[in-house]
């Protein structure tokens, strides 16, 4: 695989990519802080609104993008209300899959961080796609 | 109860209050728009920062609200990626309950309506509180 | 429209059609309780469910349901961890639409009852076909 | 770390301790299959379901569990309607954190595999509470 080098993905510094999100009352779990899951909702929002904003499924008929694996390390409480910033970065290329890594902030402290790896994905066979020379650079643009 | 009168629901201009929110990948159904249920957490968290913002609970040990009734209106399809405002009115106030109206709009479009009843609840005793005089006035002032 | 005559929501004996549902963590919110909009979560996967069993969509291409309105009332706090039953049953028959009527339960305590009005959507023009005989046949079966 | 054998997470055999689930529609996204998000609400209710059977907080005031990491390998498509079973294992203990494997199955395909690290976690300075050895000896009695 195309691997990036090193970065800090709990510095805001290491991503160019970044989506805006709120704390919903419905994310907080009865110990009074968003729930883990709700952080994994936060990132996969701004990982599909990256896909669409460098275009990788334009002029792809029937594809999408599955997650294959998700890693995420919460490195902080998080409280309602309050307002999020999530940076997106591509890590690595393969074949038919790609990695992301993303930070997510409240000002600048560092919330949580996610490793993904997704795989793009026929929706008529249900399987892995490879991805074509196009798709490549507009992912390869982000790391 | 104290009512307030009759106003267009559908109408951006019926409220005073407003909060925003964004659509999540999350919050789509198979049908590839939002689902019923995110239109709930939408009104939800509006109605939740109303009462956080009017003071309803500052100096009320031990309380909190809980819904007894919820009805939605839903009027258009909601898609992704969307920015949403919503608008929240007090109607109601009675004895340990008050009632809203809120409206949910993209732009000038109204997507849904919502009248929602909620009671002042003892989180110790499970039960209905009556509201102070205090917290009375400071719903009212929002009708 | 065709109409059922009134029956009692929160008595389980008005209900033919069942479905069974598991209190999940994430359904709780910061008061310890399911929060209202897990309760409207249960009632439509047993929605999804009943017209599923009855074929309403069988052979009918490119159609599925839209909820238009949708009202709970909320009787008695639910708590984690729970087995809940739902009963679903038909009370309305309209040109396009249909309405439910729902009942959650624990044992044979009422938690929460709905009413449901949805339509035959169709998934190509994004609006309301009408329902067919068979559709209609199939539906009224279960009032 | 004291730390467990290596062990298949993917093999029913691997685990002793069980719950059940059901797919709700509310699960699925626009790709017509379970959410990512969904899969991590169902291995969530699972940890919560054992830490209550094996009485981990049992005359422990102000102590609950926060998920410091959360890797979840992705293996198989999941659709609605379906019923669900995850076995729960522990893996590591620590000073005041502890591990686990933890697998969902449709009968005895493996849909989806988790590795989770969570704290024990006091409600009062929210921060990290060592462990007792009654909490370690539950514990360790699930490796």
């Amino acid at each position: 695989m195309d691997q990036t080098p090193p970065f800090d993905p709990a510095d805001r510094a290491s991503y160019r990519h970044w989506t805006e999100e709120t704390v919903r009352f419905a994310d907080l779990d009865p110990l009074g802080h968003a729930n883990n899951n709700a952080v994994g909702v936060y990132f996969e929002t701004a990982r599909v609104t990256f896909l669409r904003e460098i275009g990788l499924l334009d002029g792809a008929d029937g594809q999408g993008t599955v997650v294959v694996r998700l890693a995420i390390d919460f490195r902080a409480e998080l409280t309602f209300p309050n307002r999020l910033a999530i940076g997106t970065r591509l890590i690595r290329l393969g074949t038919s899959s790609f990695a992301y890594r993303q930070g997510l902030f409240v000002g600048d402290r560092c919330i949580a961080t996610a490793e993904t790896v997704s795989v793009l994905f026929n929706l008529g066979t249900r399987r892995a796609d490879p991805l074509t020379g196009r798709q490549r650079s507009r992912l390869a643009a982000w790391r």
